[in-house]
């Protein structure tokens, strides 16, 4: 089993120092150590990763013992386990390219969580979910009915102990409520080279504008429409040979791509979260 | 000598047919011919270069012989044939990455013009110009002397007999006037990938934001800023781990190669613009 | 309906007016053209569609009806129709990521073509065709056995008319015969960007060569092991950080993308081959 | 003034913690960091930039005493100092893109290091040189005079106190003696992927074989031809639409970014070599 610890805090002399002082003494070994600098805002951030095999403290001792560290640098900090395995859900309405893909790479044993199940807006997803074998819930939303499901959404979520939400390809927007609870747990896909693009039909939007690639997004959602700590972008080409169809086509096999690497750095506790953007120790 | 046909028109049975015959019955050699309908807007595209050896019109009869074709067809329509060599001017500011890189290609023979002046409201780049054998004007421009220094450049520009303009990390914004007098004709610059981060400190701007690539545009000038017909687009993938300087220092790498490319695609006649964006038969 | 022609000769004076003369003459509308003349060989290349709509040629007309000009300029030519859909049957072994990728790209439409089964060496796919409804044939290889198998194969194949073999990750190799029955119809994904690391474990190739990027090559199969027709290729940056499973994850990204893309070029008949390579009309 | 420290050593428990154990009991305050283990051979590789503002031991005293430290890990081991600017020659044949490159960098105060020098068996280079006030050294070879003119460039070199020789497009080969002289500290450019064509003319290769894209590749020059330590590679999109004139203006771009960057990684000492490969701390 391993410990990963993450930590930002105000830069000062003996971070590094202090915390490796804390895994030698205990006899960790150390199996992957990243840190970072932010020149701008003077944050120092830091991922990693130690063997529990001969380490001097108990699982149950170790987070007490740090605290002490902790305070002293006004750390913000979390350690989690190897054997901890978050729960996922995925959600999506009626565009399944980015679930079937998200499932084929849990299936392949890519993605360290459990995906119990799908909620969806629309029918679509339901043979997929069937398929394999994951629950499925069609809740579906009106301008009437928005907060009653919500509520059935967070009972569903409670009663899996739903650790992470994916938007895959899902086009409803929640409450700032509902958001706030899942704050930098909630990642969504948008389908454009975020800040460009904002909003519905960005495909649309970039075939209207003529630009000369597309691109994909995955971020946190936050109270601001597709505004969130971006996670992870990629780009490709297109020309004016390019139909609108073709922007869709490519532009999904990009959507796939930059979802599955966001939700596996989500998972592999390798994204910090700051001043609304983040560091991927990719 | 070769002559280049570009048309753009509204798309129906026989365009291709009766422009390839025209070149057929008067024995011309087809050395490159691409062609495109846009499926939203019903346009056709054609750009077509042919070789007047043994072609049986003289070089002032083509154009003549084609306007019946063309009226024919409500072609919007041109024919430049390559002996005809454009004059280019390059304006610049403080940054001269883009300049330098635009002399190399130059002085290496790729790009197919004639550049005899650099434009500048700095001093840096007068070095380079008399380096490079080229007069250099010095046209510092105030909130006051606008109006009057735009009216020394249209003079600058009117004796060199200038067809193009390239603004080279030029940062000044023209009068809707001169903008207009080089409709599709001033070839820009933009650090960043449009529409993301329109208008100043375009890295400052993706450094905030926390993007994952950053990109350069290069755009036709229009009346509205960083919003004319984009030519040439390129991104590069950037990380936590890059400073606002390293943005600066991967961007200008960017810039270099997209200006090169649209110079390089105006210059061959490549570029047809419709809807505030273009068809670039690359 | 439409009719797509396919054509390489010779380049020579007339070629373009002379199929739009076939075409406009009979009342057709060209849908898509692209034509392309490679200057080393002097072979000229066009892919032109056309609406049978209005046609003045009934379908079984046209063929024999163009047989005449592609006599004249000595052509390689073909000509099909949009209501011909060729039938396609996926090979693999036991990495299935290409597999379940051409199959959700089948299910939602973006392949034209049948795929009606899948046969592979190794027992894992089963369960994947069955939950596609595709007819799945266990043909395990050993040295004793190839030549036999084949044939099996060889019989499967012509029951079910199968047009086109796409090699999804499947290990094994074809006997001369096999492939001289396949030439251009069998479409292999190799996990490398060839000609660098032909053959076994090319992942492991370049983690041990230190490479900067890795890529992926989609070609067609030919007695030389490796060295077919490239119809498509992609790169994906590396760097010491990704251990060799890293490696094999980003590579199966790009595996994917590139044999999708390749799959959908050669169905809709925008590949050429001559010399050992490829005109790609994307 | 800044320290940088350059570890290779066995992985074991505990050197992070010792490392920055001493620069933080000198009061050192660390400014960049970064380390990583390779997973096949266990070799741990560190890369650590502090300031030396306030560190508590003299310059000329940091060196013995780190020795212990390294002595007790068997570290590979190489601490420089931010004064020590290290002067670089470039070699250069006919292709002048890459030079003129290198220069438009180090002008603008991109590479940090001194260039006094040019050396070069052609004369293309001269006037690029006297323009930028740096002295040439024509020195053609012949298949008779290879081994003095070695010797009058070693003179040369010795002369300027070279530390770094950049192969800008330098198109003779060095014998083992030259080459096994500066190893690690002679940096090439090929105008491939390699390890895809290896050796002369690597753009009609590319061409030949029908790839789709062309790459660059900057390396450590070693006793056998191309087949040194990658430092940095890139590729770019090429299509049937490209002749071979398009390969190489393309493939220049592509050698002059991948070049530049690979020369400012070992400026900035971001470069360790092992088992024929390199780590790159970008």
């Amino acid at each position: 089993m391993n410990a990963i610890l993450l930590i930002s805090c105000p830069d000062r002399k003996g971070i590094v120092y202090t915390v490796t002082d804390f895994i030698f003494k205990n006899n960790g070994n150390i199996l992957d150590a990243d840190q970072h600098i932010d020149d701008q805002s003077n944050i120092f951030f830091m991922r990693l990763e130690w063997s529990l095999v001969d380490f001097g403290l108990g699982k149950d001792d170790i987070i007490p013992a740090f605290s002490a560290i902790a305070e002293r640098f006004c750390m913000q900090w979390s350690i989690v386990f190897s054997d901890q395995t978050p729960n996922l859900a995925i959600y999506v309405s009626r565009h399944l390219h980015c679930l079937q893909d998200l499932l084929a790479r849990y299936q392949s044993g890519q993605l360290r969580c459990h995906i119990p199940l799908i909620i969806s807006n629309h029918k679509e997803a339901e043979r997929i979910a069937r398929l394999s074998d994951m629950d499925y819930f069609y809740v579906p939303i009106t301008p009437d009915n928005k907060i009653e499901q919500e509520q059935r959404q967070t009972d569903i979520l409670a009663k899996y102990r739903i650790d992470v939400i994916v938007l895959a390809r899902y086009h409803q927007i929640f409450t700032g409520e509902f958001v706030a609870r899942h704050e930098n747990k909630m990642i969504n896909i948008h389908h454009s080279f975020l800040p460009a693009f904002v909003g519905k039909k960005p495909y649309n939007q970039a075939y209207e504008k003529g630009v000369k690639l597309i691109g994909a997004t995955s971020h946190y959602v936050t109270g601001q429409l597709d505004q969130g700590p971006i996670i992870e972008q990629d780009t490709v080409r297109i020309s004016h040979r390019d139909a609108l169809t073709d922007l869709v086509r490519k532009g999904e096999d990009l959507e796939k791509v930059v979802l599955g690497r966001a939700v596996r750095f989500h998972l592999e506790r390798k994204v910090l979260v700051y001043n609304n953007k983040t560091v991927v120790f990719d």
